[in-house]
Formats: C-alpha cells, structure tokens, sequence
C-alpha cells in the first residue's frame, strides 16, 4: 500500500516542515511502502506527475532534514479550483481512478482555505463510491486565517519575518534629526494577523511601530493624519504599520488606480503603502517613505521560526497517524493548551483563562468540513479602542509562535536549499 | 588627551562594527582618555551633542559584542554637506573650536564619498591652522563605490542580503507550472556592484538570476523584451536582477513619472522595476511580478556577513592605530592580498594574477584626497559581452565577501539590539 501527497495555494516557510513531517513518520513506522509526491497540486495527480519521495530520501543525504528548511514548495503548486457539477465530478473519478491505480491508501493535501475545501470534496466523492482512500489536510497559510486551528504553519515564520524588518527598519529610521513618516505595508488582503505582528518589534525602548492599521477596523484617513501630526509634535520618527488590505468605512481599499497613464499609456496600480505616503507627504510637509514587505515574508526560510518548523513537522506527523488510524475527511490541527489562544470557533476572551501559563499546544484533528470555506478574522477584542493598535492579549497570543532560529546549513555564506528543479518545467 | 567619532550618510550593517573597532583599539591601548561620539555626524560636532562612548562601556553589558551586531547608526547621520567659501571656512573654524575644547587629539568620521570629502576639507583646514588633531577617515558603503579599496564594508552584508533574497524568491518562482518572469530591483543608482551580487544566488540547479542589468551599459528594452521571449519559449520561469539604475542609451532611467495623476490628484513616479513588469506584461501577455529589495538590504543585521562585520571592525582599530602613528588625512582601507580584486585604480584584469589563491586582505592607509569625490564603477570587463549579465572573475570577487553569519544574540525569537534611543529626538 502507498500514499500520495501534495501542495497547494501560496508558499510558506514551513509548508516542506510539514512535508518532512509525513516522511518522518513514515519512516519510523514504514506504514506505506511508497510516498508519491504529486507535483504542482492536484494537477500533478491528474497528470500522473510524481516524484517518488521514498527513493529521495535513500538517495539524497540529509534529505528530510534539508526539507524542513528549504524554501516555498518542494512540489510545486496549483491554483486549480474543482469545478463543481459534472465536470468536477469527472475530475474526482479521474483522481480516485489514479489513487487505485497507484495503490493509493491516504491522500495528504498541504494547503489553506481552498485546499481544505477540495479535502472536503474528496472526501465527500471517496464516500460516495465507499473508497478505502483516507483523505487528510494538512493546514498552511501565512495569513493564520484558518478557523478551528489555533494558528496556521508558515504564519509564526512569516511572523517572525515580519517583526524583524520592522524592528531593523525602525532602527533605520531613527537615524536622521529631521520629522519622518516611515509606512511598512505587510501582506494580508483581509485577514490583520501579519500586519499584528509588528507590534512584536517594539522593545522597551523603541515605540515603533507607533500604530498598527489592520483590515478589520475601518480606516479613517483624515482621523489618521491628524493622529500622525500630533505625534510629529512630540517626536521626530514616526513608524506605521499597515496592512495592505486596509479600506475605508465604505469598504474601498485605499490604494489608487491612476486617472491617467505614464509616458508608455499605462494605468499603474499603487498598493496601501504607497498611496498613503503620497497622502502623508501633501497633508503633512514632511519626508515620507513607504517599503512593502514582499513575498520575502513567506519565503524567507533563512529567518524561519523554529517553533513554527518544528509544529509543521508535527502537524504532518499527525496526519500520518490520522490516515493509519483510518480517519478521513479530516485536518491535522494544534490547540493551544495553556497560554493566550484562539480558535475563531469562540470569542477570544474565552480562550485567555490561562494566559499567564507558559505556550503549549497539543495535536489534534477537525472535520475539514468546519474549516473550508471559513475565515479566522482578527477579534475585535484583541484591537484597541480607536483601531490603531492591538492588544496585549495579542501580543501574548503572538510572542511565543516566532520563537526559535532555524537550524541552517550554510555554503558560501548562502543556506544550502534543496534543489527544486524537478519544478522547472523546461519545455520540450 | 581625548578623541572624538562620528558617522553620516547612510546605513549600512557594518558602519556600527567600525565605531566598535575604534572603542575596541582603545580599550586594548587606553590611549584616549575619553570617547566623544557625536550625535548625527558633523551636524552633533558643531553642536555639542555627544555621547560619552568610554562610560557606555563600562555601563552597558557586552557593549561592544552588541554595537558590532546592531543595524543602522549608532550615532545617527546627518546629510549636511559644508559649504564652500568664507561660510565653510567658518563651520570649520568652529568644529576645530570644539575639538580644542573638549582636548580632542583625532577625530574619526565613518562614512562614504561625501564623508571622504569631509574628512578631506577638515585636515586641510588643521592643516592651515597648524593643529594637531589628526583626521582620520573609515570607509562605509554598501553601493560599494569608493575607489582605492578592495571593497567597502557594509557592501558584504548588503551583498548576502541580495543573494539570500534572490535565491529565496527564485524558488518561490519556481513552485506555478505557468509562464512568469520575476523582476528583481536592487539598490544602486550609479554603480551595479549590489545588483551584480545577485549572481551569488545561483546554484548548480538553479539559473536564476537568469539576466543581470546594471547601469554600467545602456538598457535596450527592445533585445531585453525580444530575450525574455526566447527564454520563455524553453522555459516557464525567467528572474531578472536589475539595478534601480539602469537606465537608455540616451541615459534616461527605465523609471516613469506618470503622464497624468491619480484619483487624489497625485504624480507618482515609478521604478525601474514597476515599470519594466508593466512594459513585459504588456509585450509578452504573461504574469510579470517586480520586487524591490528595500532598504533592509543596508539594516538587515539579522543577515550580515561575517567576514564584513569582523573587517570592519579591523578598519576602525586601523584608524585608531593610525591617528596614534600620527597620520592625518588619510582613510583606513583594505586591500586584497590574494584572490580577485579591484581597487578601482588600475583596469580589473591586472587585479587578477593571483585570482586562484584564497581570498586574504591586508589593513592599509590611502590619502583621502584621491577618495573623495572619486567613483568606483563596475569595469566593462567583468560584465559579458551582452551585457546581461556579470563574469566569473565578477563571481569570485564577490564571493569570499559574504562568508559567514554574524553571532547574534535572540531574545524570544527577535535579534538582540542595542537600544539607539538617543536618537529618537523627542522635542521638548
């Protein structure tokens, strides 16, 4: 019997940990006898493209290991949507016909929100033919916007990215005697989990970043400039954290189209960042930048958590041990025990009893049904009074996801990746 | 007999190992009774701002170890050039009043060609003035420009931060089983030696960068777009490097100022990347993302180069030896000994008899007379003939600079640093 994995939706640091993770506890266990690993998605079963990850990892030294710590997605990825009706039921009978032709016993699908809905069908279609096929998600997404789940892989390493940058760029700011405005826009188009995160790079010392503007509170321009000029009045440097996905109380996000075009007849787009440093810099008269924090956040394995690596191996340990255990239509998730957690299944001020307890957590399952679908918004309660700051309950909530330094091998002065060129789609 | 440091221009992670490397001289020899750093550069000098750098010493646990490691400016910057005639004649009048106040035997200044320029104009003043105060200049830049040196501290780090970036999105590009070319824009107006880093990402598997663009030849966007058409008929995925200062054989950049403005009534100016991802999309009709690496590649501590932060503490403890031999206008500098280097006063290929031996340096002085005001560019002959990219001679110039990870120390999951609270300028 063997067992066929796969990835889906955005990269994440941890995304391969999780990989790894199955690997791992095949290994200790040699449940299956063959781990294929299907390449870019769903579209890798539908077309038979596989690599076979039991070979590799006899073949290549260290290999799990370097998994764990190895950038985006070792498979590959797909933003391959399952139609529904009939053609998403041909789809399904293609992808069970291949899973019987390759002795498939359980099914592992890494991905966030819409991964977890094609776990969903799956599952649902498996049932439906009363297929043996164990179908089991394994969660991942930088935005931590996955309901059930007390936070998502990749978002503690994102995380971690994230307060980094901040802090260093604070660092830079203070360096000049004149009145500044620096804006660091983080990814997040709805979700303000990352964008949070800022608030991490603070030190006893450092105020910055002096507010935080997530997507879940309306963002009031005018409120927000005369806040700005106060604050210039007391002090030279002022550090803004931004979430790209802010939008005003009409719900409109504040970033332009241009009304007219460049020299080249383009209309360019500007995100958050950039439209509220030109905003800043007319009202205000002062010097105003803006630096977006770019997919770096999600790919920057070299500056990875190592609770978040370690929990993602965990993660896919526990969705090995899921399949054997014959469950199916499920996600591999972690709760948090003690400490200041939540779920988006309750108001986050029930999930606080414990707070002052140090960080643990526990591995568990959930219907995928609970998960697809939904989003894991950031509560209210964890945002101050005037929406431009979060909360300590936040910050608790937060510290303890970024603990941790990768365990890196370096060449060069480089960290020595896995190569990845079975993705390199080379054409004929 | 005391002495006085301060630093300008902009941030680099290294330019806090070379303060380092003056106090660490002086803690060895006591030479100096006290250490004045001036707060934002020449601006601090003239007004008395100082920072008594000896008792933070004794002050402050493992002050030295923690200054190597912390980004930006330990003692702020300043963009304050003297002016020429009888109005600069009088700023120097008055900073040689204030070293003869504060009994200051040699004063360093930590920066880059302006600096140079400083440290030039202020010796010719002693000079004039019989003083004795030696003035001594120590070397930062991560554009990596100055002539007369092998290479610039803070480049190294910067350089790691190009090449970790690139090859960390290089493999987020690689994961979509779909045509796409990823720009990457990196710092550099006038010279492309960060841009060239971007080599370093490469690896035995992966091409990417697969073109390098600096602004040492014209950009024709005609044979680029005809190019990037080739690639992509072998292969789905394209990454470019380019410098943000590249620019037409008439010398206007591949930036744009938009014709018309935006809703808010607006111009924005767009980069060299934003506007060459808008030009390809536009020929090509496939997904073209750009990246700026933003100003983390001069504050990113977190991933400096080893070799650059222990060189630059030699440069200070050179500068410091220096002034105690006497010498006055000069600069600290570094040549290479074995391996390739450039120095920018002779044509590269006469840098690269000894190309074969390990990389080694040697600390020596220039006259800061033949710094100042000087370029250092990329030489013609370490790019190709198309040039599109960068030599293997480049290759192993750049490598040997960005060996190395710096000793941090983290503190629930965030890098240590010293707190530049004297810097935040709160007003009264």
């Amino acid at each position: 019997m063997n067992c066929m994995i796969a990835q889906s939706g955005g990269p994440t640091v941890a995304i391969n940990a999780s990989l790894a993770g199955v690997l791992k506890a095949n290994e200790a266990t040699k449940s299956y006898d063959k781990i294929y690993g299907a390449l870019n998605g769903i579209v890798g079963v539908l077309h038979h493209n596989f690599l076979e990850l039991t070979s590799l990892i006899e073949e290549e030294d260290n290999f799990i290991d370097r998994l764990i710590h190895t950038p985006a997605m070792y498979l590959g990825s797909c933003r391959f949507k399952i139609p529904s009706g009939d053609e998403g039921q041909e789809i399904y009978r293609q992808v069970f016909k291949v899973f019987e032709e390759y002795q498939i016993g359980a099914f592992f699908y890494i991905g966030g929100n819409d991964s977890m809905d094609t776990v969903d069908k799956l599952s649902k279609y498996g049932a439906s033919i009363n297929s043996s096929v164990r179908i089991v998600g394994i969660p991942k997404t930088i935005d931590n916007d996955l309901v059930t789940i007390d936070h998502t892989p990749g978002f503690g390493s994102a995380a971690k990215y994230v307060a980094t940058s901040v802090r260093e760029v604070a660092w830079d700011a203070y360096i000049y005697a004149v009145p500044s405005v620096t804006i660091i826009e983080i990814m997040g188009r709805d979700a303000g989990w990352l964008t949070a995160a800022a608030a991490l790079a603070r030190t006893e010392d450092s105020p910055a970043p002096d507010r935080i503007y997530l997507p879940e509170v309306a963002f009031d321009l005018d409120a927000v400039t005369e806040d700005v000029r106060n604050i210039l009045k007391e002090k030279n440097t002022v550090v803004l954290a931004i979430s790209e996905g802010i939008r005003d109380k009409n719900g409109e996000y504040i970033s332009t189209t241009d009304g007219g075009s460049d020299i080249f007849g383009h209309n360019h787009l500007s995100g958050a960042g950039k439209t509220l440093e030109h905003l800043l810099k007319e009202a205000l008269g002062v010097k105003v930048r803006s630096i977006e924090i770019n997919v770096l956040q999600r790919c920057a394995s070299h500056l990875a958590s190592r609770t978040d690596l370690e929990e993602s191996v965990r993660l896919g340990e526990t969705a090995h041990a899921l399949a054997l255990a014959g469950k199916t239509a499920v996600m591999a998730s972690v709760k948090r025990v003690s400490g200041t957690g939540f779920d988006g299944t309750r108001p986050a001020h029930e999930c606080v009893e414990d707070a002052s307890s140090p960080y643990q957590v526990a591995y568990t399952s959930v219907p995928v049904s609970l998960v697809a679908n939904q989003v894991k918004s950031v509560p209210r309660e964890w945002i101050n009074a005037e929406g431009n700051d979060v909360t300590d309950a936040m910050v608790n909530y937060l510290r303890p996801l970024i603990a941790g330094e990768p365990h890196l091998s370096y060449t060069d002065g480089l960290a020595d990746y896995l190569s990845t060129k079975h993705l390199y789609h080379v054409k004929a």
